[in-house]
């Protein structure tokens, strides 16, 4: 694989799988490309000659269609997002420490990232073809091959969502060409949905009336109750994001100066939802403090936030947690959510802090 | 006030608050009339002459409007949907038993109702009198004054969400026509939010460019940080409903005969999310078991849930709790969401049951 930045952890090369340490995550609308998190399924990444790159939209439509990406770019507007992408393992590593989750990545807290994308929408591309009105779901499938369950990457959004303007076709990554490492020519970003359904390497586009049954949908990305082993259709498909947060300054595990210690973090809600408040408690929740939430880039983006702490000499945990538009907050402990494939840990952010006090001259 | 059959508890007279005792909810998708929640602020309610009652229709609109009841069921198809209103200080008790909540009403687990409305849409009016490009919400004024503010009761609800075709001007429930005490001779239904959206007495409508600056959205009815006061503009304007559940049958506190004992209960999801799973416990969450969702009676209804549990002879806490359709769940303890005015306890159900041993002939 390509050489990564100090920042970056590796959890696999093959398939491709890396996160950033928090700290490259904090004070920035936009994740640079080099620190934003990688989450791949198939071993080799598909590496796509654009000039002979084609889309087939088809299924419940009046014109299938196939796109060459010059077509595609020429047909239709580009509209541009800015975009907060998270894994649905986001934080597994917390949900480890309750209890193992054998065979699946530890991600950590960097399994997140925000971009801003440009491309087309996949409302403009449907209107294009003509969408049935009997159809419920949009099929989406990528050139990516794993070994199981060794065939392309599947799985679909509501045809609801799919016709939002949010979401793109997106040729464009924060202002350049899409990398190959991140679905070039063509990625879909669905905003507010789990990362999984942000398929990179676009080929197929398949209007139905049913949502997939591709393993990445029947299978795996499902909230299964605690005693139970994945089975096709078992538990529940993830989509929107629950509301999270996170601390990403100073890192996790930090020495910092006793006094007035500046905090950041993020915090995002998916679906219909936004952050309203973000609450910090240096005494493991018994009292809170309300964070200051910075500008929101765009409607799809985490909200930073920040506060500044006064730390006493010693150790510190310091504790965040969201609000969403609905007054839900998040769970406070990682046993609460458990789950069997160590999805949605979005249980209060802790971190602990080493405050050492100024020594005199 | 009227009469009232055993079954609800009378929180005060004037204004009139009075909720169902949790089993007069059980098993059933629609609530009796008479097992329906009041939940008002004026001490007397109106009592409107519908021959007389008109609905203005203004601001923001490129065709101001009066509408009289005949011209409004005259000129607007009628819709129904089956929707559970939820008040947003439902389960307020179990926050006052983590630190008290003067002056407000210590709502138990009843505060919660499901009917069948029929009306017109809000979004057919609406597009019937033209709104101006430029308009993000709707305001809704009913008739009822109550001391504090001592002005109409007006809200809003935002533009897209006014828009959507579940948002009725109901004049009809569970098939009956509205009563007074339900805010007669129409309605607004906003499914998925707080109750407190669903203006009753409903007298005008204004197309405008901000958030309500009434009493009821700017003060009340507001989610704010737990060392805050109310004043205006201070914390978050409540909006849609999060993730909730109850236990409905037996009643908290019931004796039962050992062994297999069903419980019964609802869940709930507001916004654009659903309840995909309701998890029972009877060690305080140490374990889980799934419970069986009924079929809902739709998009916007709650959804009733069963198990059965065998319990030993003695007490036992029954502990559920819900999933959303964005893998959140509710949070474990009431101590966790505690907040000034008492709102959005969604923390997870809890009943006591004592099972009494059968004894020999």
């Amino acid at each position: 694989m390509d050489t990564h930045p100090a920042e970056m952890t590796v959890h696999s090369s093959q398939p491709h799988n890396a996160e950033p340490v928090r700290t490259a995550l904090a004070g920035r609308d936009l994740t640079p490309v080099e620190v934003f998190y990688h989450r791949n399924h198939a071993a080799d990444l598909p590496r796509i000659d654009p000039a002979s790159w084609a889309l087939r939209v088809d299924g419940m439509v009046e014109r299938p269609a196939t796109f060459s990406l010059g077509a595609l770019r020429e047909r239709f507007a580009e509209h541009a997002e800015v975009v907060t992408l998270q894994c649905a393992g986001n934080r597994r590593a917390g949900l480890i420490e309750v209890a193992d989750l054998p065979g699946e990545i530890p991600w950590g807290p960097g399994a997140t990232g925000t971009a801003r994308w440009a491309g087309a929408r996949l409302a403009d591309v449907l209107r294009d073809v003509g969408v049935d009105p009997a159809a419920t779901d949009v099929v989406l499938t990528g050139a990516d091959v794993a070994d199981e369950p060794g065939e392309p990457y599947t799985v679909s959004v509501p045809l609801e969502k799919a016709l939002a303007s949010e979401v793109l076709l997106a040729w464009s990554m924060n202002d350049a060409a899409l990398p190959a490492a991140h679905g070039a020519p063509v990625r879909v970003v669905v905003p507010g949905w789990i990362g999984a359904r942000s398929v990179k390497w676009l080929e197929r586009i398949t209007v139905a009336d049913a949502p997939s049954s591709g393993f990445y949908q029947a299978v795996a990305y499902r909230l299964l109750p605690a005693d139970a082993s994945p089975a096709p259709g078992r538990g529940v498909a993830l989509g929107p994001i629950a509301v999270n947060a996170d601390v990403l300054s100073p890192a996790d595990g930090a020495e910092v100066p006793a006094g007035t210690v500046p905090v950041t973090g993020y915090a995002l809600a998916g679906g219909d939802r936004t952050v309203v408040r973000v609450d910090v408690s240096t005494d493991d929740g018994a009292t809170w403090t309300e964070a200051d939430l910075d500008p929101q880039a765009s409607r799809w983006s985490w909200r930073h936030w920040h506060i500044d702490l006064d730390l006493p000499a010693g150790t510190t945990r310091v504790v965040a947690r969201a609000w969403d538009s609905a007054g839900g907050v998040q769970p406070a402990d990682p046993a609460e959510l458990w789950n069997p494939k160590g999805y949605v840990n979005n249980s209060w952010a802790r971190v602990t802090l080493h405050a050492v006090a100024a020594r005199d001259g």
